[in-house]
């Protein structure tokens, strides 16, 4: 039995078809070219599913659903784009086009939000399986995060909501994208790790002070924990206050949510296990209940880039 | 037909009566007494479940059902408080008990946390009725709340999910009862409006700068508010400052939920219809999808102190 999943992104689209073991057996994929007519970009995502199904000498009416996480405001109801700011889908019936083009029935295509179909892949078959609560955060160019609740993606009555990244943990803070000042994204993306390495930089080279990350060829979300583990002083520091504020946000979500697994993903969870040590602490002390209740368990996210695309394909 | 609710405080029992229009038609209290055994405190609860019976002459067995309101960690599955700050509850089987002394089955016995139990009592015949996706937040001693998602309290897992006063909104601020820095509970409830009109006076003082709030006799939650309406500049400074983290606070409620209806209880709430009129065009210019979505509806909560005991006779 094959499912297939769609990740659509700015950049490119990807299918996968997926077994029942929410494992890709075939992915195919082509590039977006996000500035074409909505319906030229489903027509290339109907284009793909038939060719992962060929490929795997499966006939498309044979497969169990189709999922696609797509970017932006995903109506799990109607399956309807309704908003999504890097692609032209405005209130987009995504769903019904792909099951009239490939001549299915519109109830086997599912859609969700993408980060939303990344965190219930993970809760299905990743670091948050065998839990039916559990929160996925991405710290990518954004902090983006998927909600599951009872086993569902949760999306609040309007389908856009768990936009965590944008959520202020200092009032005052740096700038966001998004129109508010010091959200979490502005403290916790890979983007914000960055600026705080250069931040830093500048800061010593202001102070005549040496540090080893002004040798760097390139300034990225490395840099500091690179340093760090190099011994270097204002590396430490640069970390230090990402994990203070990471920390912060996670028990944040703990507060509000008690999930039973936070799993983050994204650039900077590349960081693995020595990310998860130096957070737990502080979120397990923090956490309302501590002492009294089980701590929320941290993990790094198992399925990498194919999280959204199992996810959908799973919904 | 009646519901009964009980509103089991840390310094009164009370418990209402509740008709099916959700109006209270006969209420009895008692003093809690905190510090007795938990066995003693149902067993005045049953005691003024029978008398509120017995007044408007119903037999208790004629009752549809008796929800509790209880401060702390209340298990909605079990009927356990699970944990209770105030009180001697201590995964205590708190509908057992009831129904085993008034004599009728478990069932009909559901409990809540006494904020979950208030949103829900404003969800269903208060401020919000008519949505299924609400929240109350709760502006008193501390910020309490209670999350409403599809017409259901929202509880997490482990049922202490919706501590939504202690999300920290400002990571170096002031220190919360809780253990963090800079929760919101630290920034909006009555108390933080206190602290904060208490710092400006003598802000005032040490700069030589009058201010009307010098000349209140006691410090409350509402000098800072009536000093601001009589013109007060430093009156006002606190007044813009409380609104700024209140409007903060519940832009990230809004992010998170997109929730249809936030209403605003407790204390401060006081101030009615002008604090909403603060608070609105912050919380709509700064919340995700600002011109894309419907903006969330702030009101006034409607109940007053009988929301608790609405909402879980409602339950």
């Amino acid at each position: 039995m094959y499912r297939i999943g769609i990740d659509l992104g700015g950049t490119n689209i990807a299918v996968g078809l997926v077994n029942e073991f929410c494992r890709i057996v075939v992915k195919k994929s082509t590039p977006t070219l996000a500035k074409r007519p909505s319906d030229e970009i489903t027509s290339d995502m109907a284009r793909l599913c038939l060719e992962v199904c060929a490929e795997a000498k499966t006939p498309i009416t044979e497969i169990e659903s189709i999922g696609i996480a797509a970017p932006g405001i995903a109506n799990l109801d109607n399956g309807c784009v309704e908003y999504s700011c890097n692609l032209p889908f405005r209130r987009y019936p995504i769903a019904k086009k792909l099951a009239s083009m490939l001549d299915i029935e519109d109830s086997k295509i599912k859609i969700a939000n993408d980060a939303n179909a990344a965190a219930y892949g993970e809760a299905v078959a990743g670091a948050a399986r065998g839990s039916k609560n559990s929160i996925m955060v991405t710290l990518g160019t954004g902090v983006g995060g998927g909600i599951i609740i009872d086993g569902k993606i949760f999306t609040g009555h309007n389908h856009a909501a768990g936009e965590i990244g944008h959520i202020v943990i200092d009032v005052d803070g740096p700038q966001c994208g998004c129109g508010r000042k010091g959200c979490w994204e502005a403290y916790s993306s890979a983007t914000a790790l960055i600026r705080m390495t250069k931040e830093k930089i500048a800061e010593c080279e202001k102070e005549g002070r040496y540090t080893i990350m002004s040798e760097a060829e390139r300034i990225s979300g490395r840099t500091a924990c690179e340093a760090m583990r190099a011994g270097d002083p204002a590396g430490k520091e640069v970390y230090d206050k990402y994990v203070k504020y990471l920390a912060a946000g996670l028990t944040n979500m703990v507060n509000i949510f008690q999930p039973e697994v936070i799993s983050l993903g994204g650039g900077v969870s590349n960081e693995g296990q020595s990310l998860i040590d130096a957070i737990k602490p502080i979120v397990h002390n923090e956490q309302y209940g501590s002492g009294f209740l089980t701590p929320v368990e941290l993990r790094i996210a198992e399925l990498g880039n194919d999280a959204g695309m199992i996810g959908a394909a799973m919904m």
